[in-house]
C-alpha cells in the first residue's frame, strides 16, 4: 500500500476549517485558527464580538495603502444530512474534489489567503503598504453585527481600505474566468396576505389567501424590471419562501406568509420595486401586509488598479482571461465598497454552493493561494 | 319545596349517555346500555369489536325490508373542562337546554331512536320488515374500524338495508327545518413541485418551484369543475396547506408542497377530478408527484319512499317544512349509501356541535323520537 500524500498546507487548513460546523452566526473556533496563523506573520489580532456575531480585524503595518482580504467563517445550512453523499462536516477528497459544507462558500479560499500571506510577508518582508484580514461570522445571515459593524468600526477611528478582495466563490467553470467588480442590489419582502379562515366544506363562508394570492405570485415572478446594463444583469425576482395552513386538510388557512428576494441592478431603484410590488398586489385586490429591508444597494468598481491587478495576475498563474460581471449574490462587498475602497471578488467556481455536496477542486485551492500572493506583489512591492 | 319533575324517558336515556365519557374510539359503555334496552324488545344484539373500535348491529326481524337508524356513540374531545359553563360529562338542564358533549352530536338522537323503536314495536307488534340500529365509537375519528367494517361485514353475508335514518344533527334553527339527503364526496391531493435549489442570486442555476407552480395553482383555484345540480352546490377546490422554503432568503427552494382537498358532487367523479388536476400541471410543465386520499364517494337519495317519509312525518310532528340538503360535512351514510341504500340524515340543530357548551333543546328531543317512530310507521305500517 502506497503512503497516503501528505496535504498541502492549503488543503490541510481548508479542510480543518470545514470540520468547524460554523454555521451562521456560529463561527466555531475558525477566526482563533486563523489568528494563530497570522498572528506569528505580524499581525495585530483584534477581535469583534457583536451580539451572536464572532468577526476578526488582523492588521499587518500601519502607513501607506491598505490591502485586505475580507471574507466570511459562517456556512449556509446543510440541509438533510443524509441526502449528502459525504459527511458534510467531515471534509472528504474524491476525485481530486474536496467536499463538505463551505469548501466553496469560503473556507477554500480563506486557506488560500492565509497561504498566500505568508509566503507574499516570508518573501517580501520590507513590503509597502499594509494587510489586513475582515472576517466576519455572519456573512450568510441578517448581517447585521458583522461586516457592517466592523466598517463603522473603522471608519470611526479613521481606518480606511484602499483594495479589497473579497474570496466570494466568482468563478464559473475555471478559476478566474470570473471576477465580480460589482454586485446588484438585495431587497427582501415579508408578504403576509389575509384571508378568512373555515372549514374547506364551508368554501363561501372562508377566504382563501393562497387562491387569492397565486395570480399575484404568479405575475410577479414573471415580471421584467428592468433590461440590466453594460455592467448588470436584468433584475431578478425570486420567492424563497411559502407558508399556509394548518396541517389539517380540512381547514381553508388565513394567512398566507411569502418572503421574496430582489436582486437588483442599477437600472431599478429599491423604492420603485417596492412600489411596482404594491401596485401588482393592489391590482389583485389583496388584502395584506408587507414590510421590506433593503440589504443593499447595488456597487460597481470598475477598470483601475485593483481590477488589473488581479486580471493580470490571473492570466499569469492560470493563463486565464477573466471575466469581470457583478451578476449572482450579494457579497460583503456592499459594505466596504461605500467606504471609498477598490473591491473585487475573486474565489473558485460556485457551481455547488449553498447545495448538498458542495465541493471545490483541490487544484484550484492552490492556484487560487498562488493568484492571491500575486495580487499582493502587484499593488505592494 | 315541589318535587322535582321526573324525567321523561328520552332525556334520562340521553343523559345516561353523555354522562359515559366516551370520547373517540372509546363507546365507555354506552353500546352495552343501548344493547340492554333494544334486547327485551326482540332485537338480536351483536358487538363487532375491530381494533380499538367498538360497534353494535342490533337487528329485529328477518323477512321483507330493513330500516336501520345508524349512529356513533363516541363524541369529540371537549378542550379545556375550565371553559365550559358546566362540567362536559355531568349532563345539566338550563333553561330547556340539555348541556353536555354529545348531547347535539349525537346522544340525544340515539337516546330519542331507541324510546321511539319502543313505542313503534309495543304499539305495532306485527310490523311489517325489519328494524337495526348500526353504532359505532369511530365516527368522529379515523372511520376505518367503525362503520365501514360493519357494512364490510353485512355485505359478506348478504345482509342489506334499504331505509337508513343517520342521527346526525342536521336542523339548523328549528327542528326539522334541514335533512341531509346525500353528501358530498371528499378528495385530498399531496402535490410536491420539483425544483432545483440554489441560490437566489443564481437564478439561472435554480428552478423556482414556487414559480413553475403559481400559475397551475391559479389555474386551479379559479377552475369551474362542474356547476352542482338541483341537489348539491359546484365541486369546490381549496388549498388547505402550501408550503416550501429553507427560512432563508437567499434560498431558492429546491420543491413546494400542496396539499389540496375537493368537496365534490355527483356531477364529478374522483377519477375525472384527478385527471383534470394532473392535465393543468402537466400543461404547465410541472415536474412533480401526487397522491391521492380518496376520503368518500358523493351520494344522493332523491325523493322516493325514504325522504318522502321523513319530511312528512316531520310536517306531522311540528309543522315544519322540510329543506332536504346536501350541504356540509361528511358523515357515516357515505359508507351506507353505496350499497344501495336510501340514506337520510335528521337530527337536532347543530349550532353548538364540536363546540364549548354543546347543547341541545329537551323539547326537540321529545319532538325528534315521535318524528322517528312517524317515519318507522309510514314505512313498516
Amino acid at each position: 500500500m502506497a503512503p497516503e500524500q501528505p496535504h498541502s498546507e492549503v488543503l490541510a487548513l481548508a479542510m480543518a476549517l470545514i470540520s468547524r460546523a460554523s454555521i451562521t452566526p456560529d463561527d466555531a473556533g475558525c477566526q482563533q485558527m486563523m489568528a494563530e496563523y497570522l498572528a506569528p506573520l505580524g499581525f495585530d489580532i483584534e477581535s469583534m464580538v457583536f451580539a451572536d456575531t464572532t468577526n476578526m480585524w488582523a492588521r499587518k503595518g500601519q502607513q501607506g495603502p491598505l490591502f485586505c482580504f475580507a471574507g466570511h467563517t459562517d456556512v449556509v445550512p446543510t440541509g438533510d444530512p443524509s441526502q449528502w453523499d459525504t459527511p458534510p462536516f467531515e471534509p472528504t477528497i474524491i476525485d481530486g474534489m474536496l467536499h463538505g459544507r463551505g469548501a466553496a462558500d469560503m473556507k477554500g479560499s480563506l486557506a488560500a489567503a492565509l497561504v498566500a500571506t505568508k509566503r507574499f510577508v516570508q518573501k517580501h518582508p520590507t513590503h509597502q503598504g499594509n494587510l489586513a484580514f475582515l472576517i466576519t461570522s455572519d456573512e450568510e445571515g441578517p448581517f447585521i453585527n458583522g461586516t457592517v459593524k466592523v466598517i463603522e468600526t473603522l471608519e470611526a477611528r479613521g481606518e480606511k481600505i484602499d483594495w479589497c478582495i473579497v474570496g466570494e466563490p466568482s468563478s464559473t467553470t475555471r478559476l478566474g474566468d470570473v471576477v465580480k467588480n460589482g454586485r446588484r442590489g438585495s431587497l427582501t419582502g415579508q408578504l403576509t396576505v389575509k384571508g378568512v379562515q373555515g372549514h374547506v366544506a364551508y368554501p363561501h363562508l372562508a377566504h382563501n389567501p393562497i387562491h387569492a394570492a397565486a395570480p399575484a405570485l404568479a405575475e410577479l415572478a414573471s415580471t421584467v424590471w428592468d433590461h440590466g446594463n453594460a455592467f448588470f444583469p436584468p433584475t431578478s425576482f425570486q420567492i424563497a419562501n411559502i407558508h399556509a395552513g394548518t396541517g389539517a386538510p380540512n381547514v381553508v388557512p388565513g394567512e398566507l406568509c411569502v418572503q421574496f428576494n430582489f436582486r437588483f441592478c442599477t437600472e431599478s431603484h429599491a423604492d420603485t420595486l417596492k412600489v411596482r410590488v404594491m401596485e401588482v398586489l393592489d391590482r389583485h385586490d389583496l388584502e395584506y401586509d408587507l414590510s421590506w429591508v433593503l440589504n443593499g444597494e447595488p456597487f460597481l468598481t470598475d477598470h483601475g488598479l485593483l481590477l488589473d491587478a488581479t486580471c493580470s495576475a490571473i492570466k499569469e498563474i492560470t493563463g486565464q482571461e477573466t471575466d469581470p460581471q457583478t451578476s449572482g449574490g450579494t457579497s460583503d462587498g456592499r459594505f466596504i465598497a461605500p467606504t471609498g475602497a477598490q473591491v473585487v471578488e475573486l474565489g473558485p467556481c460556485n457551481a455547488t454552493i449553498h447545495k448538498i455536496n458542495e465541493c471545490v477542486r483541490v487544484a484550484d485551492l492552490e492556484q487560487l493561494a498562488l493568484c492571491y500572493e500575486r495580487i499582493m506583489e502587484k499593488l505592494l512591492c
